[in-house]
Order: structure tokens, then C-alpha cells, then sequence
């Protein structure tokens, strides 16, 4: 052990300006964030490791109904709440992610049990859900999931989709409103104390989706990725973008391959080719030698990092 | 236009011994390499995009009941067949990708038809199922999946998964009788005469694949990835290793960050890469400049290529 330790979570990067959050609301973002941070800390000063501080982060974050992961979770065109998550270890390169589950109070935790089963990286739909109650995952009924707020911005979005079909020009100006619950995702990323890294992803995806819609957060490369030879990372953004950019194994190949820093190499991924595409978001990311990168090229990320160097949780959410 | 144009196929790799297959059978699988070659070389002679000529060369292997892809698609535990397909294009970047249809005959159409829409990128379940009605594709009972070698092939293979859950000893001899259909699924590469490569990826996944498993066929940077500045590449193996390595970026990446050719990467992902974390399988990839790969660490993989060199289609099983 080299007794080294570091830890960074995000809640969703985008347009958050700071007159949209009261002192109230911005308080109980960094207060959660900060939870977040602790939660994920504790695991990695006893000895955990990185697989097991990011899922309890994550777990955070899923439990809080301010973020767009778990109970949080916005709704979809068909007014359900459908979940993504994954997971990766560093070390060994197990992975576990679900897609379009129901009924799973802690995504997260479902895809740490499917990285804990060799047979099994990606499980989707009501299977995903069936796994999760043979393996005594905690669940719940899809009412968990309903916030009164999620519910609003639901109607608004889901009035003008309506539209959406007929004028296109209505659904522009109200994807510009939604946009800061567009790219809600919550995520985590950690060095443990044996060297060893790993990342975590949780969404409810996109507000009023439609066709079982499936972002990035729940796929291998795109939305996370951790190999302790490059970096973990795990994303939150307009996942259309994140899938076709591969971004979290972009970032991974720029170090392996290119030799760029793991500073170099975010921002090259997420201020350079993700703008040029019209990509908004932004990554978290760590390495083995225990750097952070937090990078975003929107207004706004919830974030925050820890390192056993002080101890002491850092959170943050504008530039 | 440059004028040159070129097209790989592959229809699965795994356990393909001469001795499995009759002389009558190996000249069916021929037959259908050949006329997905054909199928696909036709747009390509016209001028058609690259893109047009992956879709319409896995088309017939979808339609062949030989390839475990639309018409010849696996059972699952539960007796259906869920099938993953995706494509994208080397040139825009835009991709389309579809997991666990169950109504749609032609998953890479559906690919392609997410492809043309900026607003999505992946689709899954019913949802991808009601989009592919509301765009007019062309729609199937699940028994028009049904084949009678797959059935037989389930039946085998599903009798001692029951064991398994009581038996692991028994399921392992059954996979490996089962080796053959395992990595069945079926792609294209293309570069067409402006210049511009696409790749498409069609499976109906595991035999007896439980809790809506998707392997990485339908996940682009895994199963399929296409960037002019690299190459385009196609899947075929072991999904849950090809996913934990994202093997399609991978290839691309080797090229485009560290500089290797088209053969070097393959052979880096495929046959040192893989190999080492027991990920069997293949790909077919292709470059700007046409140079073309067909590469696998398994017995055999049903392959072939045409160039406008000559014009002529080769067609191949064994190694």
C-alpha cells in the first residue's frame, strides 16, 4: 500500500449559471457533493478499494433527488423513469453497466455486481431488473423516482415534444430552458490506497425521452472507462456526442498512446474535439500517480475532489 | 471521386473447424459471403456512400438464415431473439445503434435510420421496435426468427444452463459445444469513391443469453467504430471482452495516436491484446487508402473483400 489516496465525483455539467440557484439550493448541492466526497473517502481510508469508493459516492448521489441519477431521476415522453449506470476497475478491466432499468434503487450498485460476475459486462431492460432482484439489490417502485421538480420540468418539455412533431422551432427554445437538467449524470472517480483506480456513472438520461433513448453513461468507453496503464473516467453531457467521440477511452488512448498529460489529454477531448462537434459536458478523470482533472466547456459543473493529503472535500459549480 | 472503392464482410469467428462443416454447407456460407459482397460492391460501383454499402451488405446476411443475425438470430433463455445492430460513418461521425429489438427485420436499417437522425445515436427495447414502425421499416413476427438449427442449437444449450445454475461443470462443456454459434453476428466495412469508409455490425447475440445481455455489436468504439483519420472496423467474438477492451476505438486509436498501420493495430488488438485476456474473436477494418484487414485469434471466421481493382469478390472460413 502506498497509502496515497484521492477521490472526485461530478453531478452533471450544464448550463448552471449562478442566478439560477438560490443560496438555499446551491448550499444543498455542495452539502450533497460533500457527502458524496465523505462517503466515498471513508471507503478508501479503511483500506477499500477504488471500485468500492466510487459506487459508494455514486450511491450519494443516487439517494439525493437533486441530482439526475436514482431517485433524482427525470421522467421520460412515456412519464417512467429509466435508468443507466456503469462501472470499471482499473486494475483488472472488469466492467459492469445496465441500461433501461426500472426498478433499482441503486443502478450503481447493480453494475458492481455484474462487474463482480465474469458472464455478464451489459444487461439491459426488465432482465437487468430480474438480475437485480435475484441478487438481492434493493428495489423500488417506479413512485420512488417521482420529485415534484423533475415533474414540472417534465410537463413543460413534454408539451412542447408534443409540439415538437408538428413546428420544430417550439422545441428549440425549449430544449435552450431545459438545459440544465439536460445533462444531469452523476459519477465518480478514485485512486485507492493499492494503487489501483476505477470509475462509476449514474443517469436518468434525457427528460422526456423517447424509444428507450440511451445515452453514454451506461456504455463502456464512452461514458466511463479506468485502466490503471491511462486513467479512469466517467462523463456527463449530451450523450449523442459522448457515444459517437468514444470519450472516456479517448482520453485513455491520448495517454497510452500519444504520451499527453492527463491534463493534455481532457482537455484536447472535452475544450477541442467536443466543441468542434458542438458537444457540451465535461469529464472527471484520475490517474495511478493520484492527479485530477475536473473539465467541463459548459457554464457549470457539479464537482468536487478529496485527496488523503489533507483529507479535506472540495466542491464546486461554476467555472 | 478517386474511383477506387472497397468492401470487407465478415459473418462471425469462433470454433470453425473443415470438419464441421459439409461440403453443401460450406458452399452456402460462400454463396452468401459472395452475394453480400456483390450487394454491397453494386452501391459502390454506382457511387453510393460507404454507408449505404455496409447497410445493404449486412442486409443479406440478416436475410440468410446461415448468420446469427436478423432471420438467423439465436433464441435466448427465454425463447425470443434480441437483436443488436449498429453503424456508423468515417467521414460525419454520425452513428445509429439499436439494442434488443425483437420486430424489426433488418436491425442495420434501423441503424442507419438512427444514423440520419441528429437527435438520437441509440435506441433499445420496445422503444427502438416503435420507432422502426414509425419510420416504415419493414416489420417481422418473432417467428419469422425462427430457424430450425438455432431451435435445435437452444434446446442443447438450454437443457444444461438449467444445470447450470445447480452445475457449473456441465455449462462449460455445453459452451464449448456450442463454440461455434457463439460469436455468430455479421458486418461490413467500406470505402467508397469519395473517399469516405463507414462500418456496420448485425448479431442476434449469445444462444441462450439471459437478462437482456448485450454483448458489443450495438455499441459504438466497442463493436463498431468508422473515422476517416483512422479507419473503420467491424466486430465479431467474445462481446464481453471486446466491450471491456473497446476494441473498435482501439484499433482507431493505435493508428491515429501512436501510428500504426491498419495491419499492426489489428494485430496488436486482435491477437496480442485479446488473446491475453482470453477474448476470442475477429474484426475486418478498413482505411482511407483501402487497405483492408481481416484478422482473428479464433479457428476460423467467415470473411471476404472486393476492391475495384479488379472487382472480383473473395470469400474464406478457415484461417
Amino acid at each position: 500500500m502506498n497509502k496515497q489516496y484521492a477521490l472526485a465525483i461530478h453531478g452533471g455539467a450544464g448550463t448552471i449559471l449562478r442566478e439560477m440557484l438560490t443560496p438555499t439550493l446551491e448550499k444543498q448541492y455542495k452539502d450533497a457533493l460533500t457527502l458524496a466526497l465523505q462517503k466515498g473517502q471513508e471507503v478508501l481510508k479503511r483500506g477499500g478499494t477504488a471500485v468500492e469508493a466510487v459506487a459508494a459516492a455514486v450511491v450519494v448521489t443516487e439517494d439525493s433527488p437533486l441530482f439526475n441519477a436514482g431517485r433524482g431521476a427525470v421522467f421520460s415522453y412515456e412519464g417512467k423513469h429509466e435508468l443507466e449506470a456503469s462501472i470499471m476497475c482499473g486494475k483488472t478491466l472488469e466492467a459492469g453497466a445496465v441500461a433501461n432499468v426500472r426498478t433499482v434503487k441503486n443502478p450503481v450498485l447493480l453494475s458492481k455486481k455484474i462487474l463482480e460476475n465474469p458472464d455478464f459486462v451489459y444487461l439491459s431492460g426488465d432482465g437487468a431488473d430480474k438480475y437485480a432482484a435475484l441478487n438481492g439489490l434493493e428495489l423500488v417502485d417506479q413512485k420512488y423516482f417521482y420529485t415534484e421538480e423533475r415533474y414540472l420540468q417534465w410537463q413543460e418539455v413534454r408539451d412542447t415534444n408534443r409540439a415538437f412533431l408538428d413546428h420544430n422551432v417550439h422545441i428549440k427554445n425549449a430544449e435552450a430552458k431545459a438545459g440544465d437538467y439536460k445533462f444531469g449524470t452523476a459519477g465518480a472517480v478514485a485512486l485507492d490506497q493499492y494503487g489501483n483506480i476505477a470509475a462509476a456513472t449514474s443517469t436518468g438520461g434525457l427528460t422526456n425521452k423517447k424509444y428507450g433513448r440511451l445515452g453514454d453513461s451506461s456504455v463502456i468507453g464512452s461514458g466511463t472507462y479506468a485502466n490503471n496503464n491511462s486513467c479512469a473516467v466517467s462523463c456527463t453531457g449530451y450523450g449523442e456526442f459522448f457515444l459517437r467521440s468514444v470519450v472516456a477511452y479517448d482520453i485513455a488512448a491520448l495517454i497510452e498512446y500519444k504520451g499527453l498529460s492527463l491534463k493534455e489529454a481532457a482537455n484536447r477531448v472535452v475544450k477541442d474535439k467536443l466543441v468542434k462537434m458542438g458537444g457540451e459536458g465535461g469529464i472527471i478523470a484520475i490517474d495511478a500517480q493520484g492527479n485530477i482533472e475536473l473539465c467541463f466547456n459548459s457554464e457549470g459543473m457539479y464537482r468536487g475532489y478529496v485527496r488523503s493529503a489533507d483529507g479535506k472535500p472540495n466542491v464546486f459549480i461554476y467555472e
